[in-house]
């Protein structure tokens, strides 16, 4: 196969040192957070069996989940009446797993699989790929992280107060400064949609709704109309929807509107029992909206939803999340309320990189190359190279003896700040030359201020 | 679908808390040491074109190959003519692509699709999951992480003795400290084929004397003679094998035996030369031995070869590696040497078990829970639990009003060290109750106290 011909699939990316260093140190911020809030790390197998997957993500979805053939001669397992049945029938004879589509499905599969071993209330967190037949765009992929955290088997609204605190907590770290977090509740969207005469249309509600930034009032107006919404009903929506101020004013002229349903009392009671309990424990958060068009998408939320937004990038929610009451319930587990938050990695990863957050130097990568000059040289340069990295200092040295200005571009190409001339002339005058490759600054220096010197120097500038 | 019919596939696994902890302590321990030695992280896809993996692995590999079903009717793609061909000429119309087999095909297809972007000589690791549809059976899985890192671009023997430092380095930091590290060369065992009179049947000979420790000389004299070995070349055999000694002294003797090939002279020279590095750069490695039986299944080799053995535990090699000349020939780009080191994170996890080797409490899992005793008082535990996560100390607050017992048990069984009583006597006096849930000593402490006493203890305790 000839190089030029060479592909990874579509949607799927290789990533370079650079990338890879900076994703994971957007994962490790958020993971690290996620630790000081006392949520554990569980890993799922990518695979799932398909009988776990099917029935959980719509027609829609469904169609999106990446299926494995079965090993050895799949073949006899099909008869020749299962191609009239079409291909949907052939799968289940030639496929029984699948690859995960989210994270969530086999979270409940695995607290039901191990509920007995469990430490309820189990405040888990997972971050691993996810995949996903979707026709790849810009900022999607078929293969994509996933990084979440849930509290199961609690109803406190204490959760909800610490998923607040931990968004902002992890917007702040990653230098996020102007972000929104956006907050509603299932309960109070139930009560609109009764309110304006259509109960138990609330899904095709929050489905339409959930458009309302993206495609702007009218198109969310023709798909209520096309949904069966009447006019009055979208006309006495208005009023609701156009409700302004602060999360307390808001709060206060939604409970004249709402004041006659018990849903939307106890959905609005959860709102300020959840803001309440920010506030306890923080300064109030002033980047927190009380949002009453945040619906999000997914069917399984029962009370508060929360989306994160950054505020000077047009990308979409960089995450979300919200609390469930019955997840478990598809795996016969009934009665579990739980919630969680998701990190959108990738969409993070755009957002910082436009508004150039990262880090420039990287702990990770070498500090400094050890210019060999001559053959004679090495056994000193390996013994030095020994040294540097027994004193806790990322090191390399150039493999071949070739010319200065080759090793130099390789140290500069690397990012590498430091390089070390050593050849004969250096180890007889025990004097080396140390470069600094961003400034072009030569120090000569014995080999024992070395250690020291790079310390000094580094204390300053890497992050 | 019921909770007792739940399973995942087989081959694979769930992660609990503290597994998952105790494999990233590995995996971190090991990364730091590849970074330590200037290697940089990349990433590829789970899944790559079934094109980039086929006939790389053998006929038997290749039928451990997972391979994705194409999305959409695939049955479209299939003619009633295929049927006759059999499965795998209907697989070539139906899947396209294929979960990685290993991290080495993928990292030649990388090297060649970015060769223009990469800085040679290229040092790269890389910690991800491969996927085979092997039988499962005890410490052979479906779905496991192999973890990588090769220096590509350059026939410099340094890099081979930068690869038995970080073995010893990476032995040490996770305490295998009775450990072999084994040496051989490719050219060597060449040679010897060569020597007793078999030249060209390299690859059968690395195949039967690869299995030597495992299954016993009778068995491997077995299988020689099944591969067309003579008695007589067999016979000649022994001398070699059972040359005995230091590394010098081996080689001292096998110069002997091997004078008259080149190819021979050329791996002796290669092993001296790497030792000799190896010691310029540091003390003499004790456990690193010269074994002329170590031979590595893998095709590609043709330098060096490693293997890493923990002596205490019957597991087979817990890592390995080698050079090879020309893993990227295949994708049309030859002449790279590089050479390679894999550390076998689920052996070594299972080598650390049983030798009791992990740290019993782990930094990242909540110091300190607060129990909250009654609903007035939550206010007050949440500005405290806030104040505690600011200070540095990972810590919950349980999140329901229930009994004491209830929540100490919930502590004890996530092996919290410390709780916290706080209610309203306790927030009244000012002296909030700190338990020590090892030693079960109570401690009566005002706030500004609490954060310096966690961090005294800690410090003592955790690793």
């Amino acid at each position: 196969m000839l190089s030029q011909k060479l592909s990874i699939p579509k949607g799927t990316r290789d990533f370079d040192p650079e990338t890879v260093t900076k994703r994971n140190y957007i994962i490790q911020s958020i993971k690290t957070i996620f630790e000081k809030y006392g949520f554990q790390p569980i890993e799922t197998p990518s695979m799932e069996n398909l009988s776990v997957l099917t029935g959980k993500y719509g027609e829609e979805g469904e169609q999106l989940i990446f299926k494995i053939l079965n090993s050895g001669d799949f073949v006899k397992e099909i008869s020749l009446s299962d191609f009239e049945l079409g291909y949907k029938k052939i799968t289940q004879s030639i496929s029984e797993k699948a690859l995960r589509y989210d994270l969530t499905v086999p979270f409940a599969r695995y607290v039901v699989m191990h509920k007995n071993q469990i430490i309820f209330p189990f405040r888990r967190y997972q971050i691993q790929p996810v995949w996903r037949a979707d026709r790849p765009q810009k900022g999607r992929y078929r293969e994509f992280y996933q990084c979440d955290a849930d509290v199961i088997g609690t109803e406190s609204l204490i959760c909800e107060a610490e998923i607040i605190w931990m968004i902002n907590e992890a917007m702040e770290q990653l230098g996020i400064k102007n972000h929104s977090i956006k907050i509603n509740n299932r309960k109070i969207l139930s009560s609109i949609v009764e309110r304006i005469g259509m109960p138990g249309k609330e899904t095709d509600f929050c489905v339409a709704i959930d458009k309302l930034e993206k495609t702007g009032i009218d198109s969310v107006i023709s798909e209520l109309k096309s949904k069966g919404f009447t006019d009055l009903a979208i006309a006495s929506l208005f009023p609701i929807l156009e409700i302004k101020g602060t999360p307390a004013e808001k709060l206060v002229a939604l409970k004249k509107q709402l004041e006659k349903s018990e849903t939307g009392s106890k959905g609005i009671l959860e709102i300020e029992t959840v803001l309440q309990y920010v506030e306890a424990g923080s300064a109030t958060i002033s980047n927190l909206e009380f949002d009453l068009t945040l619906a999000r998408g997914l069917h399984y939320y029962t009370g508060c939803i929360f989306e994160i937004k950054a505020n000077d990038i047009s990308i979409g929610s960089i995450g979300g999340g919200g609390r469930y009451d019955n997840l478990t319930g598809v795996f016969g587990e009934p009665g579990l309320s739980g919630v969680g938050i998701s990190f959108g990695i990738d969409r993070i990863f755009d957002v910082m990189q436009e508004l150039n957050l990262f880090p420039q130097q990287f702990k990770n990568f070498a500090t400094l190359l050890i210019c060999c000059m001559d053959k004679s040289s090495e056994n000193f340069c390996l013994k030095l190279l020994y040294h540097l990295r027994k004193s806790g200092i990322n090191s390399e040295m150039y493999p071949d003896i070739v010319k200065i200005k080759k090793q130099l571009e390789y140290a500069d190409r690397k990012k590498i700040p430091y390089a070390l001339i050593v050849g004969t002339d250096e180890i007889q005058s025990g004097l080396l030359t140390l470069k600094n490759m961003q400034t072009g600054v030569q120090l000569r220096l014995c080999e024992s201020e070395l250690v020291k010197k790079i310390n000094d120097e580094l204390s300053h500038q890497q992050i």
